[in-house]
């Protein structure tokens, strides 16, 4: 329960700052956003591994970082701690503003890359051995979003994970509807990816 | 008596640096903020806590890292090093600019959130035997505050700290006066909360 | 093999970053890349080195932390890298922007001195006994990058790495050509130099 | 003579990125600054002690981490190498924007407070028993004067630093140069004062 709970309020509070900083914001939503996750994953790291994203959890799983019934509860805890999030902001400050058109090329290449990155960054600093004790996961780990946030947030989502794609939808953005469904199906393959790449990577 | 020269000298430093920005600054506000707290809570840390905020001792007391008997003289010493920091920002540079109108329910909402995860970072990452030892502590707790500056700064005070309110009445923004004395109680709540989150994930 | 596949996938995401910033981007490109470069640097130090750069890689042969042998596949394998993302980067976003004319003295300063820069604090942070065991070696890493790019990134390509300098050809910026092979031959001196430099400062 | 080369080195990086940002720079310049000087922090901070500034080695003297017989020398390597990377900043950009008109008050408190910030993180995070081995310093070192940089930057010389103010004259800031004196005493007495703040927290 604990672990959910603290599922819950990560992404939860992820989902919240990229509603708040596309409604009410500026131009430091990547720094925002990536120092949230941040500061949520060495918060909650040692309870639950702070996932807080269900391609994330799906890449521990094929890693041996998770078990696979945990999988399920997990990216529910996830989903509803982001569509909560996606809720107050939408009844605070209304929906978020629309997407322009994105180009599909783009946004399976960028989501792809980007949840990739995060995926394996994750795996490496995060669940092993040769890394254990380290004070710089969850700065590894949030500076991978915010990256990503910079490089290609114009081209795509920028979510990089199922759980904003899904609560994007919740916060009344129809033109990211069609988009996030794209985008939730290519984050899960990206995290799957990640996972292959890490075993390959320590198999001894 | 060290404890509390430690305290008074974080929160006016904090403070300085809040009014600075406002008053002569930028578009870096946020990150000069957040590094500042990050910088004082590495600097004095191993000496009081590196609290600079009554709310976040507010929480340590819920959570038993201070004794009850301390949130007074701690709150006192916060309290005395913000507003001294306004005083002085007020005679180099003059009154900070009048905030424009604001939302009571989105003061409660924002302030509410980012105290709380703020408050819930400083108990999980520098007051938690299983993360003891780590050298991200500061940063996390810093990266809140930016975090928070650059999602609802411009819907709230974005004081997440009651000694910060305190600070804005006496830099002498009028208007902020009105939102400040419940900014500050909500804080108070949002510590306290996070106490008890705490003590729930923490509980055996 | 484990060593080149990790040099191919961070040098790859390095130079995808670089192109998104260039060609879809905005102010925040000196922080997404050098936060691209830490995290590369967090995930796959531990099994390769982490390098990425042939001019780090040759700084390593220099000072005695790689095998004067690996030191063409290591290059290749980042070119290899760099190279495919250039040609991903054009073929969903297009060539990248046209660099204007440079001064060649400007150039070789810059390059110079911030690839001596890089090669140093990998060399001191990450190679060294005393330093050993430590959590910033990443960050070092990464930050001297973003100083760099936001330093003298108007002045010269900012490539600071060889493997940059050729991606960048690749990418179909033809005035980027005709500084690329200067930049690319500056950077491996410069790394040369920064290896010299770190074995007179510990040569005891 | 180590000590000596590397605190050389790390001012003139230092020096150099505050002169490349002025005269070619953009919004950037603070996390510029504070990013180099953490890096070169992290990289001679275990050979020289990484001060490049002589009011934190005078600190540093005052608080016995130092011997004081060392400080002449090392303030002489600092302002030379400051000293020669304004030379190659003018040589290669021309003399840095003058300065608009400052007021000596603002210039007295910002550059005094600021210095004292820099030096008491300086000695709290990298010279004291309590805080050894941890693999913060450099971040918190850097972040101050970033912190400070965007707070106070245009209100005095952001120098924080004597081997900083002298480097302005010789950058050819004929204007800075009126304020460089008073800037580089009121640094002196801050980090003297840093000092003896120590020594009252950590006298037993």
């Amino acid at each position: 329960m604990k672990n959910y709970l603290v599922e819950f309020i990560g992404t939860f509070f992820l989902v919240f700052t990229i509603g708040a900083t596309a409604v009410f914001g500026g131009p430091g939503a990547p720094i925002a956003i990536g120092f949230m996750l941040m500061v949520m994953v060495y918060a909650g790291g040692h309870i639950s591994g702070g996932h807080y994203n269900p391609a994330v959890s799906l890449a521990a799983v094929v890693r041996g970082a998770l078990p696979a019934k945990e999988w399920i509860p997990y990216a529910i805890a996830q989903i509803l701690g982001g569509v909560a999030a996606a809720f107050l902001i939408k009844g605070i400050g209304g929906p978020i503003p629309q997407t322009g058109e994105l180009s599909i090329l783009n946004i399976i290449v960028a989501e792809c890359l980007f949840t990739f990155a995060l995926c394996y960054v994750v795996l490496l600093t995060a669940t092993s051995k040769k890394t254990e004790g380290n004070s710089y996961y969850g700065l590894a780990i949030g500076a991978t979003v915010t990256s990503g946030a910079f490089a290609v947030g114009s081209i795509c989502l920028g979510a990089f994970n199922p759980a904003v794609a899904v609560s994007l939808i919740a916060m009344g953005s129809l033109c990211c509807a069609k988009y996030a469904i794209l985008t939730l199906i290519v984050n899960l393959i990206a995290g799957a990816l990640a996972g292959v790449t890490y075993k390959f990577l320590n198999e001894d």
